[in-house]
């Protein structure tokens, strides 16, 4: 059974995220509703993040197994067109191996947050990036987000609601500049805590007004409480802009692996 | 009487044209409204170019007469608060002489226009793009878009129902370029016809797929016939970006020659 990976695009503001859910539009039901259209199969797709209400893509990627084999171009058309009016577009379409899997064979996310740092309010970007009125200091922002770079505890910077075992997390890069009237904060880690991104912004925000000096944020990491976070920022300006993997030959081991533990399983099974 | 210069950013999707009409909505209707929220006024706004149903603004120009005299960060202030929720702000607000007209001091405007050129539809922009399939070869759009510039009769170039009485303008600048995925169309005049942007860029599409040549915009120029245009771009893409303006000095000596004017045909008047 062929598995597609497809990578998406979509903008966040018609949905409640990016999971399927019973009374709610999502773009996982978009994408899984034009599947169908296509080829007639009802399937479940995996996804890499699962984006909150509101936030958008530029590089979301998924998994789709589809009984027959299809040429990628095709199964990108028709996706694309099915998937017509929702804003939700699929950039490339892949052929993978039977081991990829678009969440758990992840090794990297990148998102992008937008600022749109000006007095007046927003017309064309309203919903696309976050309005700040007051002039921030974009290169006091970088600075200080460097104190999240690398292996800490996220409990301050997570949802109170947040699902995730551990809140410990290795953030492996963030920069923050000015782009005219925007400021642009990008990351990346291997994988991300329920609102860590916009909690993280929201506060880098206060440094940013010079709310906050050198070593708040920490202070604000040592403290492990959701209390000594900033205000979190809004959807709106939030981009999951990048998935990364390992090497196909790592998932294919892997899968190799698990196979012969489940044939061993079921061996000892069928002795007891 | 003090006289106000707005700069005014809208997104035109909401609106049909920058013309107040009696059932529609419309971007001087929305600064009037807010006008008389703030300073009790009912003003009638002159604006510098009369855009679109769907075209969209960065640098459009209007002013109004208020009886009184505020500081013009309260006048932009007030406005952008009354304004709200419709995307509409004055990013600009300066107290101007006397003979200042938005509309016919204005010795210059500026449009862009953004094709967003890639397979897939549009997400995030769509309604702030034209989406064109295609790949389009932008250098060529430039060569052919110089044909544009200079005096020209743009009979063809211009709306069937276009009520200017001459068909002939000067294009002072055309160009194009490629910007990632994106290309961009520039261009500026002391003034246009209703729809000639529009036409001008639609019909340079077919230069950018090779379907037109070089000498085929001379040819369609030539043909003084609105049916060797193009097929009009959508208003979509279409951006007033900026409105230049005569320095000061030359609007009052106009202004005060006119009134000299008035007051020798008053007496010639009173003579009679």
């Amino acid at each position: 059974m062929p598995r597609y990976k497809l990578t998406v695009e979509y903008d966040g503001r018609p949905f409640s995220g990016w999971q399927r859910q019973a009374n709610a539009p999502s773009v996982q039901a978009v994408i899984e509703r034009a599947i169908k259209a296509f080829s007639g199969e009802e399937v479940t797709i995996g996804g890499a993040g699962r984006t909150d209400t509101g936030v958008h893509a530029t590089g979301q990627v998924c998994h789709a197994d589809l009984s027959k084999q299809w040429p990628t171009k095709t199964v990108m058309g028709a996706l694309n067109f099915h998937c017509q009016p929702d804003p939700v577009v699929i950039l490339d379409c892949e052929e993978m191996h039977e081991g990829f899997d678009a969440r758990f064979s992840a090794i990297r996310r990148a998102y992008r947050y937008r600022i749109h740092n000006r007095l007046q309010p927003l017309t064309h970007q309203l919903g696309l990036a976050w309005h700040v009125k007051h002039e921030l200091d974009a290169d006091a922002m970088h600075q200080a987000a460097q104190e999240f770079v690398g292996h800490h505890d996220f409990t301050t910077f997570r949802h109170s609601r947040c699902q995730a075992k551990s809140p410990e997390k290795t953030l492996e890069h963030f920069s923050v500049y000015r782009d005219g009237d925007f400021v642009i904060a990008e990351c990346s880690s291997r994988s991300f805590l329920h609102n860590q991104v916009r909690s993280m912004v929201g506060t880098l925000r206060l440094v940013g007004e010079d709310r906050w000096g050198p070593g708040d944020i920490t202070n604000a990491l040592k403290a492990r409480d959701r209390k000594a976070c900033g205000p979190v920022a809004p959807a709106d300006g939030l981009y999951l802009t990048r998935v990364d993997y390992r090497p196909a030959q790592v998932d294919i081991d892997s899968l190799v692996e698990w196979q012969a533990r489940k044939a061993e399983m079921a061996a000892v099974e069928t002795e007891a």
